[in-house]
């Protein structure tokens, strides 16, 4: 099928032809509401007019920056790995991902789940609220989706072929490696400009070459490892949730990348958030509550990961009866630590970047008032800083609760 | 155009279809001959009957194993990969590779120089040749191919493109995972049986597991790491020479890949050699020749490396105004430590698979004297297993030679 953009109006009579959409609706009277707040695609509430609990999520890209206008090309591929990784992660981690009723990479399109009863992490933790489940569903997510498509699990081909399907997500790839790891740390046109300006802490941020130079070591992993296919963006504004259920969305950055990216990502933003309460609301039991919950995660993850592959005979990496079990046990441990240690670095990276460039976060960047704003940033830092100068040496979780704890 | 396995008749039908072949040799009165040694490939030797000294290279890849017959089956595309390896390290290391003369994916043919006045480096290093230009010719290949294919030369997209190009050589890369750092180490029946049999050097080899761990993580990096586009199989049978020029030849193996890859195959085939006249010939002289050419060919690469890429203002990695020119020249360094240091780790593997895998070298299986080879494999194996043991914390060129020479 040719791709044509679709309106409230063409996205019906799109939907008519798709039997699951049709089956799950039981009728045609539809109607449609563009919801999209986004700054990338169009996004429709699909829903029955007879049965209003009736409703879906279509979302389709467009080959233009949706928020800037045409003139701004960005190619609508990037629904292609949207798509790709949904159905992937979908597969691996069947209870993370929303239900997905209809995808279509020639119309840049997916229909999925509507989450109408979940809210999105980043606005719940900011209001203080908890998720008692939450490390173990995110956890789970993690785990899964980062061993099942890595050589710990899958055979050389497969792997390759995995490969083969993200390697050419590249636009999506260098906006992270541009925003993530280089601009934010520079005089750059696309940072916050008005808060760069006669800032004294940003001119301690691009003149920290130690810090550069760090954080240049973990662009390169970001560029060159390939170990798992990873969301690519997992910060607590792409993940959705209740009391009872957990969903990782919008994975249109996703391409075989490193192993602690995602981690590190979550981290980061679990982290802002602390920061966020630290000088806001200055509400300690959430702070502990926070620091908990990135313990939680990341014990979890270990473990779980841990199992997944102390269950794995033969894979790309490791076949059966070439070491003892006694010396896969050490190797698995000590490559555990390593991604646990990558991740604070990359952890690191996604916080510092939140603070001067171009894409900013609500808790940091939201705060009215001036000067608590500017001890927020502070304490972002101060925390990134030593997230990314201490990382390789990390040899427990305590530590890096220790860190952020003593940083405030 | 369609595949087909051509012969000594067709292939020269085949070639007077091809204008530029046709231009070279100013006529149609050509003959072939074949003269493939190789296991793989049909190699054929066309010259002109009225001129001799106007000669080609024919090479085909037929879709099985040539030495075993078509009952086992290989897929000819490693001549696909061989082909595009050819033209790529032709364009960025001109005189390293021989003159192309046409290539067909499609035919998984190339037709190329004939080297004729040409050795193959293993030979003439085993009859105590030497070639004064050979390590200022390999290092200038190394230092151009490696830095213009990695993220330090190309921007974001086009090492992206270059990955899509080379990613799906996965049966050849699946041969060296398995061959190289996985089989030659435990009993396989791949192995040279008769040599593994009731042999304690090999069962202390199988049972060493600290030896096997640091393996592991080398294969790992080989595995996911894409520093580069690498030859993949650079040993002293991949080079021709004379005293003039240099050639590398046979890149099938060619993938995006660690830096250290070629340039440890290298070193370890340069000290294959050594072991050999160290056991065999016990030529002092020539033993110091080779310790020297393993220096001068580490000291040239890095200095021709560090060279490009201290004149690179731009790449996927650093941008200009990103660190200052010190922080800059402190990174440069230390990432090229690190390419030492792997290619080191990776040689270890490449020599100590020599000894009980599947693909030994002349020098050393090729030992008549039973003691004698016994000997070489015993001194093999201690070298191999300090590089691979030491590699992360070797500092200078000296304390590779040192291990080499207070191995013996």
């Amino acid at each position: 099928m040719e791709y044509r953009e679709l309106d409230v109006n063409s996205v019906i009579s799109y939907l008519k032809s798709v039997s699951k959409v049709m089956d799950y609706f039981g009728g045609d009277d539809l109607k449609a509401d563009e919801i999209g707040d986004g700054n990338l695609n169009y996004v429709y509430l699909v829903s029955s007019k007879s049965d209003v609990s009736k409703a879906l999520i279509v979302k389709q890209a467009v080959p233009y920056l949706r928020c800037v206008g045409e003139e701004f090309a960005l190619g609508r591929q990037r629904m292609t790995y949207e798509i790709r990784a949904l159905t992937r992660f979908k597969e691996i981690s069947p209870e993370a991902v929303p239900e997905l009723y209809h995808v279509s990479e020639d119309m840049s399109i997916v229909v999925m789940q509507y989450l109408d009863s979940h809210v999105i992490l980043r606005g719940g933790l900011t209001s203080a609220n908890r998720y008692p489940d939450f490390s173990e569903h995110i956890s789970t997510y993690l785990a899964q989706t980062l061993f099942k498509t890595s050589s710990l699990f899958l055979d050389s081909t497969s792997k390759r072929k995995l490969i083969d399907e993200f390697n050419s997500n590249t636009e999506l790839c260098k906006l992270t490696e541009d925003f993530v790891f280089t601009f934010a740390y520079m005089e750059n046109e696309t940072n916050d400009a008005e808060n760069v300006k006669n800032n004294p802490l940003a001119q301690k941020l691009f003149a920290d070459m130690e810090f550069k130079k760090k954080v240049l070591d973990l662009k390169y992993k970001f560029m060159t490892a390939s170990d798992a296919l990873i969301h690519g963006d997992l910060h607590t504004g792409s993940i959705m949730l209740n009391v009872d259920e957990t969903f990782v969305i919008d994975p249109e950055f996703a391409f075989v990348g490193p192993f602690g990216f995602d981690i590190g990502a979550l981290v980061a933003n679990l982290v802002n958030n602390y920061v966020h309460h630290n000088i806001v609301t200055k509400d300690e039991e959430f702070k502990d509550y926070l620091l908990e919950t990135i313990k939680d995660v990341l014990e979890l993850f270990s473990e779980k990961f841990l199992k997944l592959w102390q269950s794995q005979k033969d894979s790309a990496l490791l076949i059966n009866g070439y070491i003892d079990d006694e010396t896969a046990s050490n190797y698995r441990e000590k490559f555990l630590k390593n991604i646990l240690q990558e991740s604070i670095g990359f952890a690191g990276c996604k916080m510092a970047r939140r603070v001067f460039g171009v894409a900013g976060v609500a808790e940091i960047r939201g705060i009215e008032d001036k000067q608590m704003r500017r001890d927020a940033e502070e304490l972002v830092l101060k925390i990134a800083r030593e997230f990314v100068m201490k990382y390789e040496k990390i040899e427990k979780i305590d530590e890096i609760l220790e860190i952020v704890r003593s940083a405030g």
